[in-house]
């Protein structure tokens, strides 16, 4: 009987992500030790910087791309396999692992369904999986299944290349 | 013409304020300047210890308490007027101002619509509004509605006295 959360964060709106981040920063604030995955991307942003000093592990896709999701390239898959190991090796590290993107590995299902609930259950961390169309059986088995929903949306906030508000 | 952006983040789900949390961390990583403004709290919280060693200014109540938001006691609205002062004295100093469940005081029209847009065009920082029931008017002049809908809820990610996952 583990005392661990499965949250999922879906939807096609922005601030999956920020909102997991948001979720790491609390848990830091309670000296919880955090791994941060990163599925489909290859870059350290800003924010990441800041989550690794303040002690965050992060991992990720050694070379990312841009790509169709209906039609996951196979350098992508591999990539996708050699992190979904990372996370099964390290796994008992954590109090939080945050399983960024995932979604889309899952409902491609590159993760299997077996192989993603053998793993939930014999990690003791409190799971976050975002990214949009997250499979069914994902959110039956969470605990919380938040959905951001775009309800209007420009490039988005801190976008220096557009033109600001006149009201 | 200012380069500016307005950020609602709203709905019923949980997440809001880890939301905000999220892109306050993301501003961090491109060196911005944070101000959190939190209405109607009081208590610093553990993900707030982080921020404030990040450099992020915090302000919140001096004395928060539970109420109904259909009819706010005196002394809350009272502190919402003092936070607003806050604000309203400290917006040029920040990129980035966070308003932490101010939608609540704009559709109790404890800030008015017209203060509030009197501010907005008065200050260059990014502003960001959580809270449920935003207004309709804010909605309008937002470049971006984040709404958070809850599918599933349990008592939250994190909450000790809850018990497990069984698969």
């Amino acid at each position: 009987m583990k005392n661990k959360r499965i949250l999922v964060i879906t939807g096609n709106g922005k601030g999956k992500t920020t909102a997991a981040i948001g979720i790491i920063i609390r848990s830091l604030g309670h000296e919880k030790k955090v791994g941060f995955f990163k599925f489909f991307k290859s870059k350290l942003s800003g924010e990441d910087k800041i989550l690794k000093k303040l002690g965050v592990r992060i991992f990720q896709f050694k070379k990312a791309q841009f790509f169709n999701p209906q039609k996951i390239p196979k350098n992508l898959i591999k990539e996708c396999e050699a992190l979904w190991q990372k996370v099964l090796k390290n796994k008992d590290q954590f109090d939080l692992i945050v399983l960024d993107e995932i979604n889309l590995a899952l409902s491609a299902q590159i993760i299997t369904k077996k192989d993603f609930i053998n793993f939930a259950q014999n990690t003791k961390a409190n799971l976050i999986c975002t990214g949009r169309a997250a499979p069914i059986w994902l959110k039956k088995i969470a605990d919380t299944v938040s959905e951001i929903k775009d309800i209007k949306h420009d490039l988005g906030i801190g976008n220096q290349t557009q033109q600001g508000i006149e009201f």
